[in-house]
């Protein structure tokens, strides 16, 4: 089984922006404890960030004939974006959407999401664990 | 550790209502498997169900010097309902919530939850498989 | 056939709240009338009313096994419960929304209704006959 | 008494257009059956349909000399029509609304009436039998 | 100097509708009184009136090349037709939009009018004399 | 017979300001001209310019005992005054609306006014001639 | 005279819950300030609080026969009920709609109140003395 | 092949209204070009133009069993006629919704459109080119 | 202590206007009464009324150093006036907003309050008694 | 003549992605018809594609200068890009919007066009076709 | 040249109002630092703050005919003032709209400005630097 | 002191698209006077353009470790990007926004923007001018 971890613009900054809120956990060190847990379940975990909407829009696609799933954070594109959805709407493997706060306790603008519909669940709000949890959600989906 | 598995309207049906949605478990094996899930983390799980928005805030309340988080599916209430949002606010314990079904695929007026701003956390969309999701979650913010 | 009368919020003050606006009948009268009239169709018809929103929706759900139908004034729970939206949902049988005046004529609040879009049909407006015009259209439609 | 049916836009190709929504009973076979209806009622039924907004109004102001109240479905006029509104207030006799299928469960745009606030009642998502319910609902108010 | 008094739907009940409103002068009598006037300004002033947008809008065409203006009170037509908006842009004459009673003293929908943006000038609420008012504003503008 | 002319903010700058839109007569010029034209009728008008609501409020507050009548146009204010509209509701004589130029051809916040609801009449659009319509139609109301 | 203090969902923690926004006074200590309070003036004052929606409007109902007025603080059901607004509607007393906390300077759906229209009057955001003012004004209007 | 060619409100007036907008082309000389579109691919085209939103529902009706498609403009109706949208439903043959100018670079009111949702195409802003690509869309949709 | 009565516009009409909806008692005749009342607690009454709103934001700033609180009626200023909002936020004081009628059950614009999410509490739709009841509860403020 | 096709998210998946929709052309099958279809009228198409905004941007500004219009479908760009919009704005070039399937048909938030304001024209709805008819349509206005 | 400096409302507290957010500087203290830097681009700056709208609108009247333009901080009425709008548009000289803080970062309503449609620039958030900035675009506006 | 000058989408065309609108200058041309400008006060101002929403979050990122602030033209970006926001919150360095043209007089969808709330301020309409504003105000916030 083969998972991709997605994280949208602005996660590369994670560890060193608004430590205070986001936790002092830099992104490599996120992705090597969520490839580790893949491991317990024997999936591949790859991951990538990218700031660029386009290049999210590619990643997904190339998840459609490489991988089996994918654990999305759209960040702030999670809010705006028609063709990050029509892009999870393309490809057939299930996709979890995940966010790190808690979005409906923050501005109203951050409480619609475009990308939810279409995606198979959502995990929100339990800081960086909630990578983890959309990751073992989506295994047992993939399995079942 | 012990924990309140909280279940609003409807949900007493669960494996009898429109089985091709929520599949065919019903309600207490739900709740068994979650009380044996507990147990594997030291955590004592109860279950408790209600049509009643008042009865689920007398159980929120109660939980509050009984309980040391709560996971609650407010069923129909989610969208509604201030009273159940202060009950959660009034009560220092964490609630998660979670949804069976991905209520952001389904109408309008199931976007908007008045609980999720002051829950610690979310879980929509995995089936059954949400309460588990959102249990871990919970002992996780527990324990830290 | 077994039919279930259901009436909500403020119904049991009938005949004593507002004589000029909903006349002067009681509800046990309204309730014997609709029963004779239920005999005419060899139905049995049962009237049960409650203040309280997780009362109907445990009298919905026990109508799903005990009853082919329900006649169903939601009274003020009309414009706000989701609750009540998926309980109807929730069982098979076919339910009919009446009111007795017209609430399209009110408030602007009371022009829509949660309920009317998961019931079979509709009747507003024609005082206490509405109720007999749903039983007559209900009886029509268990029969087809 | 003296009462008319009047029928608004496309359901002239009632029985022809989409059967499987509207059911295969043609137009005159409905109004033959209200006819006789009325009959057994001691009322004189009459009917006309047509596509015009214009001849609706025409028809209105007719009836208000020439019958003792309307049974109408407005069909698509009911969500825009101020015209029709104003034309059933401006007569004195009682104008029932009635819809075929169940509009609240249609498009939201269906969901707004502006004919709803000035007739006397409404019936609504009971095939075919909405027009009979309404019937025998304006036979009720007029003798009263 | 050629002018078109235009009535839109309903006003032929003129005098007869709710007097105590509009009063019991009939559409007639008001027609004769603005022909007298136009004849103290050498006007010739012509008078029509339909329920029928489509013939409205026939009328509002033909005035383009047999009048110099128009006062058109549009009645329920005002605050929904595109049609007849499109009408008065397309011909060259100066159109008056006038109204016997105050419309934003009545129901919400009746404050916005669709035509009023394509008139050179609206009279509203002085009762008859709203057209009487309005014809002398024509006048002045046709001779300015 | 006596009447308030009160003209609201800005208005001093009558030919002045945009003169290719309000045309170079001045205010003084204005007042003159309908003074002028009460006189034909038997009535006293006199005017009243300014730029403060509170001054507006003192001056209708003190035409309720000095004056007929009052045609008023209130500027910028219209469109969001209360306090005016209280003021006019306050007091017992007629007020007439009456606006230069086509406020509803012009910007979508211009549309609405908070004052038409309390007035007897609105005229709009005429140029400096609304004055004079409003004049009239004012004077006719007194008398009737 | 008798007055009914009824306090609706939440209001039982009073005193343990966010002490520093409602203080530490308990629920029974308030009421025991009110009963005294009523003594003052000769009114037998009986308190009740209830999180159920439906309980409150049954304890509306009996107040109906066997209280003189109402002095009532919906808490989170004040933004949403139209039952409760509806059973205020029904009783012929005075009912008086209490906050402790300035609800309008509080999330924007805490603004706009269901049940304020009803209402004789309002107290906000005086803290437990909102409760005293209330009484006093409802008192008040009981003898006049 | 037979193909409609349905022209709304206004449309006979193309070539003398606005003709900086609409260019000089006349109604006539528009259908005759489409009508020698149509033989070059064997379709025989009929030309249809009424101000009437009746007299357009019943040339679509008829044109159910008398055509194989419509091109249709529905002028100022395209954007309130639920009757219009209906009768579109009704009929099982395609129709193409064609606009002269673009609507979406003119008012607000005009950027949605009742009609679009049930048309198979739309074809809008090339001006009278705008019937022609249509027409070629149609006749490409009624032969695959 | 030293207390200001503040009223807002068209309120030196008490007693004249309307007096059906606002008694008869007048202006100066409520401010002796109020007087007589802060006397009992040893404070000093002095009232100002004014119809314009920089008056009243003068008065505001006044305050600020001169009295140690203020009950203010901001009439139809309430509903509009940011910078009333704003004078009440700059100067240290507790301000109460009072309301003579129930401004809830009459026209939609009226229950926006743009003043009260600044002041300390808010009493309205006591009549005249709600000054009252705002000075009582404005003197408990101070003196805790 | 030179003319861009532009082909935004997602279009690159034509043909593999939801072919019961979008057809089983692949996008390279759909630019060869589109090439020769351009030479028959002896212009040369050159296409391309991209998921990034920024990337559409670029190749609208070259073209500005190296083509003489463009057939643009914006894909889910469509909807929100204000960038886009002024990219078009600031080429001289005309633009077509085209889309393939039937975005009226489908959610609310595809209805709104950022881009058809600034565009030429449009085609919707008629699959792959839509891009045929642009092209057309272009030719047309780039030769007139 | 000649430039006015115009304070909207509640500006006179400035350096006493909320000092943590606007500083300790005085309002003479702002004005004499904007007279220097006038005089350093000889421009004869005066100044000018009341709390009065109609005062406002009076100062822009002068400046009409006074001064080579102006910057204005409108404070409070900003948000809501037609009549400042209207007086902006009256006079020719440009204006310049001028915030100490940033209202983008505040309450919703402070997000819209009636004015600055109608002002040729605007600087907002620099904290008293806004008028140095505002200033100096002002003279570069008037010397170009 | 190190500077960056970000520009967002499209302000390479700078001096060539509407000239009318924008001017004649290049984006070169403008950048020198910018750093020519920084040098005044030992600022070392560096410049960067990219239609690409990413590249500039990637500039942002930079820049935060790189420069003491940014001046920041988002183009057609302003008013959808909420993740160009969270970059903006995510960099500790302070970031001007600025706008050539006076966006408030534009199209309504340009009247809100996703960057001024995180901005420290605003600068708008002053033509190129409004660069060097942004960075005036700039450095005088570093050097604060």
């Amino acid at each position: 089984m083969k998972i991709l971890i997605l994280h949208g613009p602005n996660l590369n900054l994670l560890g060193t922006r608004e430590p205070e809120v986001y936790g002092s956990t830099k992104l490599h060190e996120l992705n090597e404890s969520l490839i580790a847990l893949g491991k317990e379940f024997n999936a591949e975990v790859t991951c990538l960030q990218s700031n660029h909407e386009g290049a999210l829009i590619d990643a997904l696609h190339e998840a459609r004939t490489q991988a089996n799933g994918v654990v999305f954070n759209p960040g702030g594109y999670t809010h705006t974006s028609v063709a990050l959805r029509d892009a999870i709407s393309a490809i057939q493997i299930p996709v979890i959407e995940v966010h790190i706060s808690n979005v409906h306790a923050r501005e109203e603008f951050r409480h619609k999401s475009m990308i939810s519909a279409v995606c198979k669940g959502t995990v929100t709000g339990f800081g960086l664990k909630s990578y983890e949890l959309g990751l073992r959600g989506l295994i047992d989906i993939i399995r079942s």
